[in-house]
């Protein structure tokens, strides 16, 4: 679980470095699906995963809206402030979590189960999910998105012997 | 790792189903980036899937250009062989071989080591981040995506009890 959580902000990092060569109005532009712009959809990836962690421990999650983060400062500004707990909460994260219950009541009122290995996983692919979005509009605007190869990051422990 | 591999097999076959209302010629439109059509993406990530799990068993792996495989019905065929052996290698995947040694040789000559855990977690985001990909070309179409969602398809054992 660990490691694709690190290969996951290993690539938001890369993706911030890279949005650095962009216009803000480059970042803000309308674009065909994902949330609609790239930092958007930056800024979605920190609030989901935060708010995921939040509500498996109980506590109130993100319900800020974008408006309030308009450039990229301020995005990875939340970011970073996020990520202790998100952090935290992923390197304690063992086995025996696995097959807690969490017990989510939908918007039209229906409770559904979840485990919380299935939400970790879930918050997992939710990010690697948007950054294949970013990579097609990296492509529109003619340039070469970041790399999604999870090998050659140095993510398994045999490198750090 | 045997649940984001199940997750992806039912986001695969959701796609495939999604495919069927459109057009051969929607299928093999030139797009940008990605594998620069939905089908080459998909047979790219039934190729890579493969590929992979091969290449771990020590055989050889897939070599076929897309050429032969420009309709829906081949990539699903396609598939479908390869499957058996990608669901048998999958499940029987257990925590001894997470830190076994792969040497990949790259195209400049120089060898690089991957753990085994770490080569299942690239095949595993490799999918997802090109599904995230024909999320945006299907809105490009007007139409909407395949769901990403990992939580909500079962894919835990509670549910099985």
């Amino acid at each position: 679980m660990q490691i694709f959580f690190r290969y996951n902000w290993m690539v938001r990092e890369d993706w911030y470095r890279w949005c650095e060569e962009l216009s803000e109005e480059e970042l803000l532009q309308d674009r065909t699906g994902g949330m609609g712009s790239i930092l958007h959809t930056l800024f979605h990836i920190v609030d989901v995963e935060w708010s995921w962690i939040r509500v498996l421990q109980g506590k109130t999650d993100f319900q800020e809206s974008f408006d309030s983060y308009k450039n990229l400062n301020k995005v990875r500004k939340l970011d970073a402030e996020f990520h202790l707990e998100v952090e935290n909460f992923v390197n304690n994260w063992d086995a025996s979590m696995e097959n807690q219950l969490f017990y989510d009541t939908l918007p039209d009122g229906r409770i559904v189960t979840d485990t919380w290995g299935e939400i970790m996983r879930h918050a997992i692919a939710h990010e690697i999910h948007h950054i294949g979005q970013l990579s097609i509009w990296a492509r529109e605007l003619g340039k070469k998105p970041v790399s999604a190869n999870l090998i050659g990051r140095g993510l398994s422990s045999h490198l750090n012997k």
